[in-house]
């Protein structure tokens, strides 16, 4: 290996061809991998050699003018910083990405407009195949104009009008699979701590939970539902009406909530899942495992979201033009829900 | 406004030239804002109206190819996905990065090398300025051969040999402020619940904590550092010892230990801060405020890392050349460690 050269004095092609002995369009055309040009396959090995020895690299920018787009897919989020989700959805779409040959332009928001104008604007000038528009929790988004001038997907987030590709995680199917976790243990007096806040999290999820009383025959109890700030302190401050409702069971609208809950039902006295039994939604890294005891939930699929944003973007999935697909929430079985019967 | 087209089909320079009533040169003239061009002030105006009348957007893929380099920053990261902390570091230095013009291209490894390696080399070919290299906890890194062939600085990582600049969060000093946090309450004897993990996290807080009790004239017994897993196992199976050595306050080496050590203090009846105080470290998003009583911590300075690389990269702040640059971790009162006498 030869000794590494600052990136302010490149390998130049011209150097690459003067060690061959061949000319700067021979170089070219094996760099660009024209497999129709009359070069011979001596040749060619005797160019990627010198390529590999000198550390030429390639200017990607170059090829990606003469080509009229990059491989670039852009991936607009709106709370990098402040949630452990965003980060899965990033992950999952860049997987996905290189995978076939892209590279992912992440830029974060923070829900800033004007910073979401200027980072839809700076990928449309690096000519991006397309743009993966995100959220932090799923809800209806406004669509940004600038979007439509190219190829978009919606990540978490859908448009109200229901003119948009999108990808969402199936909150109803959650909801359903929550329940049924505790329903399968033997529970008819199950509570659910909904959030205070309008969202489809909320309606899916309540839908889930209902769906799951019917088929097991448990009449739907609307004292069993109760709404609460989605955090922790929300779910210790449910925790008197749950017990003056004769819950034996409580699913809870997030991991957070469930944690809150714990606090509360340990403050009376009450063991999980012994006295009650309990089951999150979110599978939240750094709290769900750590509870004492672990805690039963049903995951939140940000790497599939990302994955299948991108699969929609470069067409390996298709879907009818406006669709709203939804990615399964999967059950995650600890020890908070008790013992199958 | 005008009708917005499909990206497949984006309005031309030579649109605007015609609209406009001028040549093609004049307009790339206006658009690179060659101010020395001799176009007078009028037919500058009128250019510009219509590139936002047509809505045409400059190629900045050509714009950079003629520049010889790109407006952009790399950030190689190695958990986006299974950590909160990944994402602040991206978010300051893009929010740096975009305040002087540049445009971050984020890639995430999970630690994989070959990830790695391609993520690097992509990030040349496309002529970044230079690239942040970022682990998700401070540690000793082994530095890419491929990161030397550009500008790089290291964030939450260094270089065991000392050969390259660096940007970390001074732990000996964050290890002081959360113990003086405590002495400040008339604590004296104070236990250390430190990891078991090698780390300059282990080694910089154990010194902080103990100048900080040289400070207040408290003898050091070693009987008073424990080690644990750092997770909230670790920091629950540490309470006996805990109780045995007579401690009345507990420095956790981080969040998730302060949260483990909350349920094994309440198992035995014990209220915090009352009967123990407690100070954690990291103020870890979804953790350290929603505690029962909510944790007083110490901040690990994640945005405040990302923006000094790119401050560094850009020259913005000037350092030696393999200089380790510390960032202070700033105290987060909240309840746990009582109140100050």
């Amino acid at each position: 290996m030869t000794e590494q050269r600052p990136a302010s004095n490149p390998v130049t092609m011209r150097e690459v061809a003067a060690a061959v002995g061949v000319s700067v369009a021979t170089v070219s055309l094996v760099v660009n991998n024209k497999k129709d040009a009359r070069i011979g396959a001596d040749t060619r090995r005797r160019v990627m050699e010198a390529i590999r020895e000198l550390g030429y690299r390639p200017n990607a920018l170059a090829k990606n003018l003469v080509q009229g787009s990059s491989r670039f897919i852009g991936l607009v989020a709106d709370a990098i910083a402040t949630t452990p989700f965003a980060g899965q959805i990033i992950s999952g779409a860049q997987d996905e990405a290189w995978k076939h040959g892209f590279v992912l332009l992440v830029a974060n928001t923070e829900g800033n407009e004007s910073a979401e104008r200027e980072a839809i604007s700076m990928m449309l000038e690096h000519k991006v195949l397309g743009i993966l528009y995100s959220t932090w929790f799923h809800r209806a988004a406004d669509i940004p104009a600038a979007l439509r001038e190219t190829n978009f997907v919606l990540v978490n987030c859908f448009s109200p009008d229901g003119d948009s590709r999108a990808v969402v995680p199936d909150e109803e199917q959650g909801g359903r699979t929550a329940t049924g976790m505790l329903v399968d243990r033997g529970h008819r007096r199950i509570a659910f701590v909904n959030t205070t806040t309008a969202a489809p999290a909320r309606d899916g999820r309540l839908k889930g939970y209902r769906a799951a009383l019917e088929a097991a025959g448990i009449p739907f109890d609307p004292d069993l539902v109760l709404d609460a700030i989605p955090n922790q302190e929300g779910g210790y401050g449910c925790v008197p009406d749950i017990l003056r409702q004769g819950a034996t069971a409580v699913f809870c609208h997030n991991d957070r909530v469930a944690m809150g809950l714990y606090d509360g039902l340990r403050q009376h006295g009450l063991a999980i899942p012994d006295d009650i039994a309990v089951v999150g939604f979110d599978n939240q890294e750094v709290i769900a495992a750590h509870l004492r005891p672990p805690l039963s939930t049903v995951a939140l699929p940000h790497y599939e979201l990302g994955v299948a944003g991108v699969r929609l973007l470069l067409g390996l999935d298709r879907v009818e033009e406006h669709a709203l697909v939804r990615i399964e929430c999967p059950p995650v079985e600890r020890d908070s829900a008790g013992v199958r019967r």
